[in-house]
């Protein structure tokens, strides 16, 4: 029996980018955070100490901050497989990189061209990896989309057991805070309007459906953005079930028809599911 | 000598309410999050465990629901002062409440009249006090605004000691995440358009002042709120400098003419300051 | 009417100082988080922007860490007397200066001289305060200590009102995250030992009180640490009360004695009240 | 072209649970946070909103709960296969549980038998799976357990390329906080044991490996812990590279040598990897 190395990967995470351009007085802002991996031939360093294969992670950080002096940032899909590339066909150790974006909305203070405020709400994400045989695959998605239906959900005709307590509910608040993550087939000719297309697919598939779970909920939610957006294969969801706990005032002597709510915090409802094309290429490293 | 209890109270914090109304098809959305904290003839409960004069903080919570139902909610300012003297005027040993209140703002999602999703961005808060002598405070604001300009700000001319290293600069990046409270003179007729003309103040102040200094800045937007804003007789501000430091890209051969920026997370600068009306009454407890 | 600047100060906030010194083969540590404030004439800079009676906050930070290399860092109280009595009396514009400290602990791993594990747990404080007429005032505390009786907590007898529906309780878990800030008398020989001291006494008094309320508890915490340390003049506590909700397993058959229990989020009770010496000196800017 | 369901599962996250076990006047507590996660035959609920397959969540909490008073709970990671165990045995839909649970420390206040501190400091974790057909995988671990070595630690002879400018370092603090997984062979006799032993060999490891690199301290940490403990056949880590950047002081006039450090927050170095042994089984779902 011997001990080995297993997978592996190391990177700098979290490098905060804002990137300004000027258009005359017309200022524009990406606000950005930038975590790259790389991995490829690197036993000495692991087993020895030998550091010949590695390139730094503070060389990792300087190259996102020059990339984007150099290249500048438009959509974070695209300057992801920029940084993937370069990792990948410059350095012979450095096998294969990933490169994971999150990126802040702001909007324009029209007060001036050079003032903003950041719009909160979700943050749009993306995970990009590139191998040195040039093998290539990009997951755009979102975090923290908070969604809320206050009637159009019901929750009933579920398994019974001794530790069944749950009364059938026929009308109830449905509420989210939405992960989504979704593969992309090809090369996709604008991550920015495929973007906007599957977010309001999303949301209106959300909005939309009078669920009978959450879980039917989340596969039409995939549905609707895989049927209308052809350059996805794939979604993957994760949606908290964010109770919303209709108060008992009966000892008050008020009723309560769905009006008076507690927004509960833990414990919640986790539904996770992947919904996909039955022609789908297979996801290689695509979700690693 | 003796050892004697200071002040002190006591209440049910984060009590977290939805409200919905129905206009038909057409729903509302109200989110919140209610602190109630009550003082008054508490030495027995401090010094001797008897609960004789406490209203438990379960039972402030069973009022905010209550309330809700019964009353429901428009302004948060209006809801903390129905509240706040409820128990004012209710309980005997009570001499005192404080209500705090957070909002948290949703957009319709327009598929249907029941969607919202969580806007982000600032949080609307008050804080009321209401004695049993029918004394009344009502402080209004926001937290977690978080505001840009790309360019209009710099900082020269500053004291130089020993310890000094920063150099002057004539163009930099002026972030800030805005916790601003607002302190009203009197009767306010409506707290939700006194709101909404407040933020844009503040908003405008900072996106159009070519600021010197944030202390200079927080001095235009206190200003500006007031001056435009005779319900309100003084304005505190929190404002976080969030540094956004210009990488050195010349050992890579690049200039970087205010173009990469890191945003740093700590230190941060802090500046805090008051802005008020010469004649604006003693403010009381409105602060506490 | 006209409009004014009110109460104002600015500095920088959490400057991270880790601080290592060498004993042979044996290394120390210390691990604070520093924010500095100061304040004096700064009408100009807030009026008009002029900045010469402003030490930037980046010279404050460097301040922190030349003096932490020039003088050591020992105990965090009298470290941030030396750095405010330095910004009092270095620069004429700066009328009054507040450090606040906190200090995160670190445990030896015996395997070497220069190995720790952070302890986790409690962090402890300080906010100093410094004018230029010499006036000084020293707050110690410490947060998030966690604590909990299993069992010597009731509450009953409370006020009742058409609103209550708590059932009154003879046995319960007590449990809180105890922040509390105590003021020195005067010059306090040792930050260490009366550090050291004083939690040990919160401690016992939180477990050892049989208690009828949190209230109860938090008065005896209090008088405990003041009955024996007599360096102290004043505490400040806030506790909030984590419920912790003994299940209903009926519907299972099963009964709960107490011994299963839900650690519920929000809401959450919160007590806080000063308690001190009848003839404790005024606190003067202490507080703020 | 059709759309499908993929990979899925649902539960009840984050429920907390309080156990307290009384032994005459000595009380034990035990305080988890248990995650459940469901699948099985689960495409009816998805693409009809079909109820039938669905064991509620809320039943799930509410199992936790009752198995907590029935069986006690001693080590999590039995506590956790006694839960998948029944969900896959009584539930016919359900082909596969798998079973999160944080433990959070507490130490004895040994003023009483029942009053308790938490200790902070690092979080115990397991992770099981159990499916129908009787395969179990069991991962153990940890997470925050923060280290750091003030001086065997260099850095140097890396790869350096045009964006390089980290000077090489013979001498600095290394600093991460740990979060560890390991994976058991088989049956490991006693959970807790093994769990003392495995965090004692990452302790030893990381304090007593003169390191050249983060993933030479890695290895050494899985190396020691897998050399030690065989009971265990698999470890992966994930240490964040905490830097703490030398303070230059010579502006000042003084020198640094490694004694005054900032502790940067972002971005810091990501190092991710396995160890094993050669002959480890297949990990199958341990991982998922």
């Amino acid at each position: 029996m011997a001990i080995i190395l297993g997978p592996n990967r190391y990177g700098k995470a979290e490098t905060r980018l804002v990137r300004v351009t000027r258009d005359g007085e017309t200022h524009h802002l990406k606000d950005l955070n930038v975590s790259t991996s790389l991995s490829g031939a690197m036993e000495a360093v692991h087993l020895t100490g030998d550091n010949t294969a590695v390139l730094p992670t503070d060389t990792q950080k300087n190259t996102v901050y020059a990339f984007a002096r150099k290249h500048g940032v438009d959509q974070i899909e695209d300057f992801a497989l920029l940084l993937a590339r370069h990792f990948t066909t410059s350095q012979p150790a450095v096998h294969h990189a990933r490169v994971e974006i999150e990126e802040y909305a702001w909007d324009r203070v029209p007060v001036t061209g050079h003032s903003f405020t950041r719009r909160g709400g979700e943050v749009r994400t993306c995970v990009v990896h590139h191998d040195r045989d040039g093998r290539v695959s990009v997951v755009s998605g979102l975090k923290d989309l908070v969604l809320l239906n206050t009637t159009g959900s019901e929750f009933h005709g579920y398994a019974v057991d001794e530790y069944t307590t749950l009364p059938p509910a026929t009308d109830r608040v449905l509420a989210t805070a939405v992960h989504a993550r979704w593969r992309h087939a090809g090369d996709t000719p604008s991550y920015g309007d495929s973007y906007a297309r599957v977010r309001e697919r999303l949301v209106e598939a959300f909005a939309g459906t009078h669920s009978l779970s959450l879980q039917q909920t989340l596969y039409a939610m995939g549905e609707r953005a895989l049927a209308d957006c052809p350059e996805i294969c794939e979604v993957r969801l994760v949606l908290p079930n964010r109770h919303h706990v209709a108060v008992d005032l009966s000892p008050f002597g008020l009723d309560n028809d769905n009006e008076v709510f507690n927004a509960a915090d833990r414990p919640y409802g986790l539904i996770e599911g992947a919904v996909l094309r039955d022609d789908a290429p297979g996801p290689g490293f695509a979700w690693e």
